[in-house]
Parts: structure tokens; sequence; C-alpha cells
């Protein structure tokens, strides 16, 4: 019987769960809110990330762990680790908490990134404007999500005052980088390195929040999924990773440049819950449980709409043929992702329909396009 | 906040809860055994069915109710639906409890079934069988499950001996029925009225226990699926039923016969969470909360093979492309349903191929045709 702990009980958790218990495995999981989605349906521990004991007492209660969210103290990652196995590696968590080491671990790769300097002083920041140019985005390297901790630079004189705001030090200076697209490509490995890549995703945002992926991304010939996947398969076998790894990337007239990863399962792969024969979540555990792999054929394509501050009445989603929906079981909060809903059809045309009638339900700008 | 409660916390309860999460539901069970496989995911009531007191505090816990095993109580049931809508209706529970009622429904709207006397008394046993002649079947009229409850009669010095193992009463005699195939149609009826039919399934039993589903039935035209739907439909606005029912049939040179109905979910539509755009479970959920249903549309063939008192290697079973496992939680034990696996390929030819590889990993005989 494997028990997997998961560190962080938000959506992610919960959707992992859910993926997981017909493969036969039971979940438990840690967060420091009582009130996380998760706990509706496993067994939630709530604690500090500092509760050593806690810690500890949660690492007995389960044979193996993973976590749900990036931002989880790697300090108590560690501390699980020393005691059941815990995929993705706490060096992959760390690499992917600091924007700087990520993008460093791309550069080292190969991999195309956006110009980048680590700045820690106003003298460096000053440097690397020098050197990068404006308009440049300054951000902070940790704890950055959803487009908080991050400011835009237009002009030197806006520098000082987007240092001071983003805390003085251990930021990085980004060139911006205009794009066509915004893509994601995510990939599972398993502990025993066996590793599958699903279709490229197109997703849009807006406020910094994602709002709608579509996948398989438009792309002629495939050239770009395969770049993709080179780029995906070259950060996996480096940190010889197991799980889902996402990689946010832009396209610049078909030229892929790595933005950032995130360590586990991602927003932009819950359209292959129905899309794909296998899911990201179910994938994830399969990786982590050293399990062979499920396909990621997907027939047709598939949309998946964020539902962000509001819930649309259940009701008028489900009337929309093929709509699948997804709530998260949260309280509506001005921004907070409570749910989402995917389509699922076999062109684009019939999609594209399909996305436009959900637009009339769901009050989503990024749907008009 | 849609809170269900569910009668019985079987791995059907355990499906209904993972496809009712994603909807924003809640979930509570009723079960008699503290280890049921439902338990795991939910709020679990441990009580008798006769403890009044437990019925009404669990009544108290939730918004609208269901079953999922049709042998629960109707007096229980029926206390129940007292305090907070239960769907399907006591009425319709009532019906499927009993043979004799469940053939009388059939007859009295045209249904074809085998032909069949209540058997009270051996003198009633004996004009029964002059009546619809030998073999026989002797069933008792209630708790049957799983070939559970029935004696074959080729002979009438059979007969006895039969009669007076079944408990001498409350039984009915059937004729024996030879038939080409088991098929079973499944439909949802929301409170609505609004009803929707999955794909005809070809079954295959082995001692009495459910093996192998196929879906779709093979069906020249389509006319035995039309069939079927009427027969369905025509049960469903009789009872005006709620929630997913499932009859099982005799395909005889291409006339249908119904056998028997399962007021709920039911063992042959499993294959619905993957092969169809809605699961049985989905639209359960949706038609006892008056929600619009979903889809019932099929892409290519899928087949189901339930795993029967052992549970083989997962890895074994994952390491099938396309091969989606469904574990149950529940201890091996001979005869008993642990999991099933799903097949979903684009035609008849992959899908055997596919099956043939299964059964070199799942030890059923009646995969081997």
């Amino acid at each position: 019987m494997t028990t997997v702990g998961i560190l962080g009980a938000g959506q992610l958790g919960r959707m992992l769960a859910l993926a997981g218990y017909p493969l036969g495995m039971r979940f438990v999981a840690y967060d420091e809110a009582p009130e996380a989605p998760a706990g509706h349906l496993l067994d939630l521990t709530v604690a500090g990330w500092d509760d050593d004991s806690a810690i500890d007492a949660f690492g007995s209660s389960c044979t193996l762990a993973t976590y749900e969210f990036e931002n989880v103290p790697v300090a108590a990652v560690r501390r699980l680790a020393a005691r059941i196995p815990v995929f993705p590696s706490p060096q992959a968590l760390e690499t992917a908490q600091d924007r700087l080491s990520e993008k460093t671990l791309f550069r080292s790769l190969g991999i195309e990134t956006a110009p980048f300097a680590p700045v820690d002083t106003l003298p460096e920041l000053e440097d690397a404007l020098r050197a990068i140019g404006l308009p440049a985005m300054l951000k902070t390297r940790r704890m950055g999500y959803d487009g908080k901790g991050q400011r835009l630079l237009q002009d030197v004189s806006d520098a000082r005052r987007a240092f001071e705001a983003l805390g003085a030090r251990n930021l990085i200076l980004e060139g911006f980088v205009s794009f066509e697209r915004e893509l994601s490509i995510l990939a599972a490995r398993s502990t025993r390195g066996e590793t599958v890549v699903w279709p490229l995703v197109e997703n849009v945002h807006r406020d910094g929040i994602l709002r709608l992926s579509t996948a398989p991304a438009a792309d002629e010939g495939g050239t770009l999924l395969a770049s993709a996947a080179r780029i995906v398969s070259a950060v996996l076998e480096a940190l010889d990773y197991a799980g889902v790894l996402a990689i946010e990337l832009f396209d610049r007239g078909g030229r892929l440049l790595a933005n950032e990863m995130a360590p586990r399962v991602h927003n932009s792969g819950h359209w292959t819950i129905e899309g794909s024969t296998t899911s990201q979540f179910e994938n994830h555990l399969r990786a982590i449980a050293g399990w062979p792999l499920g396909s990621t054929e997907t027939a047709g394509c598939a949309a998946m709409v964020n539902l962000v501050g509001e819930i649309p009445d259940p009701e008028r989603v489900l009337e929309i043929p093929g709509a699948h929906l997804h709530l998260y079981g949260k309280s509506p909060r001005p921004g907070r992702k409570l749910g989402h809903v995917t389509l699922v059809k076999p062109d684009r045309a019939a999609l594209a329909a399909a996305v436009s009638r959900l637009a009339g339900v769901v009050r989503e700008q990024a749907l008009q396009r």
C-alpha cells in the first residue's frame, strides 16, 4: 500500500488525490490552512512549515512524499526527505524556487532565455540596466507567483522605487521579451528515468494569472514541440528529476525562450484530465512511485478556462455539450483560482465555438479575442 | 453547497465521490462496515440500517441522498426520504428489490421477459413448473446478487430440494432462457425529466460475477440499441425515475428480453469513466441534483475487465498502453470485486489486441475466448 504525503493541500493536491485513489494509493496532506481544498478527501495535517515534530509525524504517516506548490520551504522538504523519499528532489525544488538558479541552469544547458543579471544593490541594478537595456523586468528571485513580486522598468528613473518596493535585495533583472505567444511544455519523468511529454500548450494570462490554455498549440510541422521537448528533457536529465515538470516558454517568431519552470503539476496541464489518455496528475503519481508512465496521446484538441474570483452557475456550464467542470471547494475572492472548465473537441473550429459559448457564461475577458 | 449522502460506501460510492468532488459537491456515506472502500475519501457514518437515530443524524448532515446498492432496506430509505430528497425514489428501489415486482413492471410496460410465476408453496411450484416447463430457474425474490439465491431446475425431482434450500417462500420461478449474449443498457434521467442513454454494453459473466464488459456491443444498424433505449426509457418514465438505471438484457437472435434492473450506477457502466464524454457516476449526480445531463458520446470502443479475488501487479497493468487501473482499496478475498481495468481503443481490432495483452496479466478465464 502506497500512502502519498502531499505538502500543500490546495487544488493541485486535491486533483492529485482524485487521480491517485483509483491507482490504489492513499493520501495524506500537510498545509498551514485548515480550510485547504484537498482536506475534504484526505487526512490533513494542519501545522506550520517550521514545525519539525509535525513534519516528522507526517513523514511517519506516509511511504513517499511530493509537493504541490513550489514555495514550500526547502528546509521542511529536506527534513522530510531524511525520513522518506520525496520527489521531485529538494535540489530540483531549490533550483526552481530561485529565478537566478533556474535561469542559470537553463543557460548552462544551452536553453535560450531573456538576458538576466542578479541584483542585490543599487549599483548592481544600474550596471544590469546598462547591460540589458530597457524596458526590463525587475523581479524578486524567490516567492513570486501569479505576477506578484515584479515591476516593469520603462525608464531609468523607475529603477530606485522598484528596487525598494521589491525589498532591495535578492532580485533579478530580466530583459523585457516581446513575444508572439506564451507556451508551456509539460513532461513527466519517473524514478526509473522513463520520460513522456504532452503536446505543447498555448497560454493566455491576464493580470499575471493564467486564464486560458489551449492544446495542442498551433505548431506547423511540429518543430516547436520538438524544440520544447528537447528543452524539458534536458532539464529533467540535468536534475535527475522524478515527477511532472512544467516549463513556461515564450515563442518569438518560432524561437523558444525559457521563462520559468514549476517542479510540480501545473495549471496549464489541467486540460490533460479529459484531453489526454493519462492526466498530468496520474503520471506525476506513477512517476514518483516508480511505475510505468501512461500515454500522453491526445485526441482532438482541448481548452482549459480558469474560473478566477467568481464561480459561474454550475448548471449553465454543464449545459454546454462536453464541458467538464472542476471546482476546488474554495470560497470566492478576487483573483483567486476557484476552479476550471475543460472543453475537448475533435477540431479547432468546434473548440473555438465551444469556448465562445463558454465565454458567455464565464465572465472572462481573456476569452473575448 | 450540495452535500450528497450515499447509503453504502463500497466501490460504487467511492467512484461517485471521485466523480462528484470536481462538480463542487461534498460527500458523506453510511455503511455497516467500518472498512468500506469509500471511507478513505469522505466522512463515513458506521451504523446499522435499523438504527433510526443514526439515519436521522445522517439525514441532517446532507442535502440530498442516494444509494449505491439495491439491497439497502427500504425502511431506512423511507425514513431518510421523510427528511431530505432521496433519488432514485424508495418506490423505484422497492420495485427493483423484488424480482416479481420488477418482472411484473416489465410485463406491464410491454417489455418481453422470460416466463415467470410467483412461488410461495410447493403446490405453487408444481403448478409453475407445469406452466413454464423445464429447465427453469428458481430464485429468491429478494436479496439475490452475483448469482447468489438461485438454483437451476433440470428435472422435477430437483424441485423440492431447491425450494427448501432457497427458504421455501418468497420465490419466483423463471423459464430458463437460452440466449446468444448478455447485454445491458444504462440510462440517466434527471429530476427534471431529461434522459440520456449510453451505448449498449455486452457482458460476460463467470460463476455469476461480471468479468468483462465491451461497449458499444456489436449491433448492426443500431436496432438493438433502439430497442434497449425504448425499454429503459419506458421504465424510467413509469417510475418517474431520477438517477442512473441499468437493465440487464438477454439477446435471443436479435430479440431483447429484460432480465433484471439495478436502480443505481452499475458495474457494466464502469467503462464510461474513460470511454464516454460523461461517466455514469457524474451523470447520476447531475441527475439527482437536477442539473443538466452530460453527453454520453463515446469515441472508439471500450472494454472493462473486473479484478475478482486477486489484484494483479499494478505495474504490469499500467505498462499496457491506454490501460486505466481502478482499485477499490479492498482486501483480496475469493470472488470479491477488488477493482477493474478499462481499455479504450479506436476500433475493435485494437481493443481485442489490448484485451488479449491484459489477459496475460489478469488471470481471468472469461478473457480467453
